[in-house]
């Protein structure tokens, strides 16, 4: 294992670098980092690798490249940043594109990160690289947030919202229902909740006491509303034991008032120092694109993997081991000067 | 200079280490450290270091020693905590302590910063030992979000608001005023320049334009109202450019509403992403005490700074170098099962 020795805080940061980037997988997610990437002055979008026909995508100026040639690329790719959904993509994605290239990914099934986390590491340490799993917002920032808030209020209490925002899991599950056309679904955050977690009393909240689900809901032409709306609000695990909101609306209004993918969330602790002081620190969240703040995420998360690979780390790593300096384009000491 | 190998995110958790504790200066920061590092339960509070004579301090429990003897505690001591003020005490203090100790400062005369680091790292380096200037809430907290915020969405606009809270400064510029038997100043955000942040048209907002003052001023017995409000709102620097509230009250009144030491403020980051669009990051602190909120800060970072070291950090450090998971006590297989 070749591992360098790492000073912190100093030749790190190194000016005038070129990061040159390989985009696995060009959903949202993969369109959104690569303008990200093309709009970083230290960095360039070299390649996007993808399972469908080269041809059919029309990027904003990648060239394109099938899977199966990642191989071809590793002289001149850096990094690859790993685009598809937790769901399936990245478990297969992330170990095949480690053969070639360190990794960054979003993976976001919270119960599973610790199996995934295993294989990364496995899979990056055979092939002496590093990959940064499950960057983004929550997890990603979110994370940093919960991580920092216990650290430096042990005695306390930690609590996650999410939205208002779209949930895609629910909108599928809408659009299931017979006699649905097309829905959305949005997940609110129900403010008195917030306020007893800011207040301390947040202990014993459950994710239903924090949110309430509002459902906008294209008919088909003579589908019962009435039924629609019983079986949504009964639905088990999605609804049935949540605050719901049915709204019937057109096709035409799904479509104009509704396409967007926008979201937020707010972690907030409260915590007691041992003087008997209590104290409360909030971070939130207001994205008018989830993708694209993801994206933003991401790219921010490639400069710093750059550095922590300059620094010797190898396997997989997550927002808990990068230095917050690492994700900036700007030296230490400009940091320091403008931003300490 | 005696620099180990870094492998960041795992080998360096280690449990059931204790981290012994000097803490230098014991005033009201130092009083807060001592509480917040016996509460820790990876950490040992074993000497306060003081200027004053050792009998005249009454600690919770640790022993105290003068500052002429640091040099007979080299070998019980791994971390000197240095809790004196900005102004002339932190600028002898670490030099002096990093001599024998690695050091943990609360430097937060934000110009002076890089002239401040140079000096720090400096002698960190002679001695072969690390330094983490500048931690607390601002600089520290706050500093990391500015941090983030600008590297996640590089197109935009952070603006930093403090308060509602006591300002030291300003409540001594009070009672300085003729005819002032006591007095305190909060430092109060406008609610409408937040809102113009986060709606992304803060730029251009000065810090006049982002606080106003609010005044509780007691008048010794028989002096003029009148003039004393005119000389407080006119009085230059401080007030004059201000939207200043001047309260009288009695001298009981300030005893029991005025002794403690709230402080607040929040980070608002607006920015566009290159696909055009726009969102809101804002991290907040209410605290109902500024010095053991810091104190608590500084607690984390000296778990922080015994990991950095660990893993052959040298010279001065910021927030900006140190991981968040190395804040915290959990290894980092727990941080990545509960806080991801």
């Amino acid at each position: 294992m070749n591992v360098s020795c790492f000073c912190p805080g100093h030749a790190l940061y190194r000016k005038g670098m070129t990061i040159r980037i390989a985009i696995l997988g060009y959903g949202n997610l993969g369109r959104a980092v690569e303008q990200s990437v093309q709009a970083a002055p230290d960095m360039e979008a070299v390649v996007v690798f993808t399972r469908r026909d080269p041809a059919s995508l029309a990027t904003a100026g990648t060239p394109v490249a099938p899977v199966a040639e990642m191989d071809q690329w590793v002289d001149r790719v850096d990094l690859c940043l790993c685009c598809g959904g937790s769901a399936t993509d990245l478990d297969e994605q992330v170990p095949q594109a480690l053969e070639f290239f360190p990794t960054v990914d979003t993976f976001d099934t919270h119960p599973r990160i610790p199996e995934y986390f295993a294989k990364v590491d496995e899979r990056a340490r055979a092939f002496d690289r590093a990959a940064v799993i499950s960057t983004g917002w929550d997890p990603g920032m979110f994370s940093i947030q919960r991580a920092l808030g216990e650290a430096i209020l042990p005695a306390g209490h930690t609590e996650t919202f999410w939205g208002p925002g779209l949930s895609q899991g629910h909108s599928d599950a809408l659009r299931r229902v017979e006699g649905v056309a097309g829905a959305v679904q949005y997940t609110l955050p129900v403010e008195a909740a917030k306020e007893r977690a800011a207040a301390g009393e947040g202990e014993g909240l459950t994710t239903r006491d924090k949110h309430r689900r509002q459902c906008f809901v294209v008919a088909e032409d003579g589908a019962d509303q009435a039924r629609i709306r019983q079986t949504i609000v009964s639905m088990p695990n999605y609804f049935s034991d949540y605050d719901v909101e049915v709204n019937f609306i057109s096709a035409q209004e799904l479509a104009r008032d509704h396409s967007g993918m926008p979201h937020a969330g707010e972690v907030i602790r409260h915590g007691a120092t041992p003087g008997g002081a209590n104290h409360v620190t909030r971070y939130s969240l207001d994205l008018q694109s989830n993708p694209q703040f993801t994206a933003a995420m991401v790219t921010a998360t490639a400069r710093a993997l750059s550095r922590m690979l300059a620094a010797g780390a190898r396997g997989a790593l997550t927002v808990f081991d990068i230095p917050p300096g690492y994700y900036h384009e700007k030296s230490g000491e400009e940091l320091r000067a403008e931003l300490l």
